[in-house]
């Protein structure tokens, strides 16, 4: 934090992209560079996405200078680049409370701003929704283009390509905006990549002069797709072609996207163009004009709180590990003796812990790049052949795959290992990256395990526990953020499959209470249970382990000695709560009048905050647990209060 | 059906690929030749995908002919094709049992066969899963290459450029053949399809002489990529490169894949090759060597038996309508005054029905290939720019796009409209297009609607809710095949969210038994009510409608006049049943002895048969209602039968 904001002459004069457009030309530059302070100052304060904003002032400057946002839609992939964006279109008062609860989201939100047509979080989705919005207009014969600004990285996921694929029926009011800066999260990975690394080594910039008549030219002279000029056309795409072209774009590049006197020429005549859709290559360096950025590996992609002038980042407390560490390096050590064992990212190395893993053995990590279709089905080729893959991807992305994962894992019965990061809520990333859903759309599946870890010695557990199953597919789920701190025993257990564990009081005894936890949400079932005992309630606390299969005989002892059952879990509807009521139903365990209380999360998209306060908002930590017990002992069918505690 | 089988000498000495590499070059052609009358001959009598097949002989004879299956992996993208495959693979004898109950699948399949490495029915898995072997291999050191053989209209997908973009690692142990026939089911859309179009059109087939060397030339000149050569490379293929060698194959074509003197050899060149991955561009046609399936537009894609002679296909009974053909035609009625309403489909226009709104409104429709994931995203464009999207897609392919629906659709509770067919069990496609989870995965999505008609009626008064639902995201299923012969009435109803109806009894008066029923399964239903009346059972049965929201006033009304409740659906655990329990142990519905039981799809992948029999299988039909409810009816807590119906 700094104790005095930098000096923004310029900026201060702008607070929406209207009043942008009253500048010169030529007051961009430092309109640019206040912007480029005012950012670093702030992100400084608040933590969250430095590098990629960084990379767009000048884009950011431009794109609004030229195009009439917000009628025109602006479409930033990945809305963490689009913090500049947030600064000159009406948000800079509050650009301070970035990710913080009730603060600005940290990607584009279409309930903040009219200048964020579409919420991205997750990425590759801004061809689409561009293609939508440019089709809509064109249908009600309505100006307005749509822009998308996609990186490199984004570009390896199949929907761009999908997008890319349709985008020719869009016409000029499309225009893509492909920002490449060699760099996504990690750097990214695969063919495409390198084919653009060619492309821009091979091509020089073009001067100022020759620049603007130039594209202005090719934009005029190209063929249009004419039937009788179809030959013609052909030979050109064949022979002289990009991949973007082949797919029917107008490319424009490669631009160095730090050059504004290039930028608006550029800009102005492929909005000014009959011909379209265009692709403008831009070339930015991720950081750009922050050297502690520019100089750092990762370009401070995500970043702590840090001091601007020095760039040192906020420590965070000494404490137990990540869980991703924990996955990773487990995996790694198992590796040693096993030789099966292989891990897929999407994209995520250091996210997954896959990086423990490669630095180890690098052979067999494989980062398939923002792409986790293929990952997922990479996989199971991988265990068809006799491997033993670990497809290491948070919850929320793998929703990317999921008919990868019914129909090339499930339904085929192969032992994919999938270990699921993020699970439940995440904090300042918000709704768009909450791991909410995966167990009820991975229990709903035949021949599926699925597990989830109460702390950092469970998860190594279960990660040596899927290395050893052959027999199907299984899934781990895990949280965010760090362990409980419980140390991780050397010789790990090989859990048996469905099978739970009473973690306080006796599942033969019995109480009047028994809370099932599944997963981390563990803590707060104890601590729920100290309060509940201090009320005179005997209470039993198991950990689950297993959402699917569950341990139905378990739960039938616990049905039998306990009057209240409630489960608990960082999961949406259709997880472990459902799965015990459907068992519990199936067998009539509930016809006698035994009392089942499901908690989860609510019906509704949390937003970003400290965990702690989401799940405080989900209603899922220690009081709520009691609040749950005590209404459930309280109430008969009758109305009638039957017990107060 | 043929009285009698053609005569095919050659093939009948051929039961295995062992076989096969027993004869001569020159016999090949013979036993193409009597290949295809097999096949023809086969699927006449049993039904099912032809003119896939019929294009692929050639290709499947060479590439058994030239590698070393099975331990060579050859991977059919969209099992489909591989007909001709499972003819010469040990597989003859129960060719004419395809897609029927207990017979060979239509598809590849695992379990079936050591020549079947990858199951594939869901289109454009097979560079991934070829990949996995590939790499595996690779790591393992042992021999046997992966080919994967791909259609052109599976190219659109994302996951196949995911895939081929990750393709490199695999150097010389992948080989993808792209199959490039103009024709998926529909005729293919896009950039992808149109640069193929002109590679085809601007390239001439090489002559035999040439052919081979110019391949086995190709391959050993290229130049690799080592550092060094990284700028002569470079230029080279920006210059002059095909999009897939801009992804880092070596592209070998186009090839006429119907003439064996050109395969073999350049099988044989790519087979020996140090070089790689490479792709070989093989033209086609879908449906050769049988005259009327090339003469018909879809190239009997998929057929119903047929007179071999003539190709009269055997007509279906008259009968109700198409479930399809009720929602095609109920939007294109609805789009003539409401402009705003436009339709999506991924590849399949006659399907879903697309096709009847497209004829009477083009500019509306949108096939955007196989490219579920854009199609989604798209469709959210749409919508936030002020249309009523309706993606129309199979539930089991929506599979493919749920990230979108969560991120894109459900989290900016945008008004898509999700038109999902084939809901529930699917007949002779069998399980990997069984609609089974969509009612799970989208119920536990905050924002979503989720309804499923119950007959043909019902779907027009969804299909036109739907419409007129601004509010956020909102779906409806409906089953394959043929509505049930009710009215549809002229006046559509806008129906009341989350309201269910009674359709027999009565809620307030009650009765002993109450079914809930979700969907389709509303006559099996009506059925056990009869069967239970008949026993002295008084019977309520409900059409629960939504599944989200549910309704919760009358599952409350039929909980306090019913002593058991029974929720029926063709869907998988967590959907209705998941939810009337959720919902119903949140309140202590059951607290007080009410008994609660949930029918719903097994936790098992139901293999392909008539619809009839997987509905008993999976113990979904009236006999199966009726025994849940005697079996509820005599069972307590304690064990004592306390009623016999």
């Amino acid at each position: 934090m700094t104790a005095k904001r930098p000096d923004t002459p310029l900026l201060d004069t702008v607070d929406t992209p209207t009043d942008l457009r009253q500048l010169k030309p030529e007051q961009l530059r430092q309109l640019s560079d206040e912007l480029r302070t005012e950012m670093i100052d702030a992100v400084g304060s608040t933590g969250g996405h430095l590098g990629s904003g960084l990379g767009v002032v000048e884009l950011t400057v431009a794109i609004h200078y030229v195009f009439n946002t917000p009628e025109d839609r602006l479409i930033w992939d990945v809305g963490h680049q689009a913090y500049p964006h947030k600064i000159i279109t009406g948000r800079r008062d509050r650009i301070r409370t970035l990710r913080q609860g009730g603060g600005l989201s940290g990607f584009t939100k279409r309930s903040e701003s009219e200048y964020d047509p579409f919420g991205a979080a997750h990425s590759s989705t801004s061809i689409s929704a561009g293609l939508g919005f440019a089709i809509a207009n064109k249908l009600n014969d309505k100006p307005g283009k749509a822009i998308a600004v996609i990186g490199d990285g984004a570009m390896s996921a199949g929907m761009a390509y999908e997008a890319m694929n349709n985008a020719e029926q869009a016409g000029n009011r499309l225009i893509v905006i492909l920002n490449d800066n060699d760099m996504s999260i990690a750097p990214p990975v695969g063919g495409l990549s390198a084919y653009l690394a060619r492309m821009v080594s091979s091509s020089e910039y073009l001067g100022l002069r020759s620049l603007a008549s130039k594209v202005a030219r090719k934009l005029s002279r190209k063929v249009h797709h004419g039937l009788e000029k179809a030959e013609e056309y052909a030979r050109g795409m064949v022979t002289g072609g990009t991949m973007f072209e082949e797919l029917g774009f107008y490319y424009v590049g490669p631009i160095d996207g730090h050059n504004l006197d290039h930028l608006l020429p550029v800009l102005e005549n492929v909005r000014d163009s009959e011909q379209g859709p265009v692709l403008i290559h831009v070339v930015t360096t991720k950081g750009k004009g922050y050297e502690p950025a520019e100089n750092s590996a990762d370009k401070y992609h995500g970043v702590p709180k840090f001091d601007v002038v020095t760039g040192e980042k906020a420590k965070s407390k000494a404490g137990p590990p990540a869980y991703q560490n924990v996955f990773g390096e487990t995996l790694a050590r198992l590796a040693e003796t096993d030789k099966r064992i292989c891990a897929i990212t999407a994209a995520m190395p250091s996210g997954t812990g896959v990086d423990k893993f490669a630095k180890a053995h690098p052979e067999r990590a494989f980062d398939v790049g923002i792409a986790e279709q293929h990952g997922v089905t990479f996989a199971a080729g991988l265990a068809a052949q006799g491997m033993r893959p670990f497809a290491a991807i948070y919850s929320t992305f793998l929703q990317r795959a999921y008919d990868q994962v019914v129909h090339d894992v499930a339904i085929q019965n192969l032992p994919v290992r999938f270990a699921i990061d993020r699970a439940g809520l995440v904090g300042a990333d918000g709704a768009t990256h909450a791991g909410s859903f995966d167990v009820t759309y991975l229990a709903s599946l035949p021949n599926f395990v699925v597990m989830a870890a109460a702390d950092e010695a469970e998860l190594a557990h279960m990660t040596y526990t899927a290395a050893e199953y052959d027999e199907g597919p299984i899934a781990f789920r895990y949280p965010r953020g760090n362990g409980v701190g419980v140390e991780i025993p050397e010789t790990l257990q090989k859990l048996e499959i469905g099978k739970g564990r009473i973690v306080r009081g006796d599942a033969e005894k019995g109480g009047k209470v028994a809370i099932l936890s599944l997963g981390a949400r563990l803590e707060e079932a104890k601590k729920a249970a100290d309060q509940l005992e201090a009320k005179g309630l005997a209470t039993t606390v198991a950990d689950m382990r297993f959402a699917k299969p569950i341990d139905s005989e378990l739960i039938r002892k616990l049905a039998a000695t306990h009057d209240v059952l409630v489960t608990v879990e960082e999961a949406a509807i259709g997880g472990l709560g459902a799965h015990v009521l459907t068992m519990a139903s199936d067998e009539g365990l509930t016809d006698g009048g035994l009392k089942i209380r499901t908690m989860r999360l609510p019906d509704v998209f949390i937003d970003h905050d400290s965990p702690e306060k989401q799940y405080d908002e989900a209603r899922l930590n220690a009081p709520h647990i009691v609040d749950t017990v005590l209404s459930a002992l309280r109430h008969n069918s009758a109305g009638v209060e039957e017990a107060r505690a």
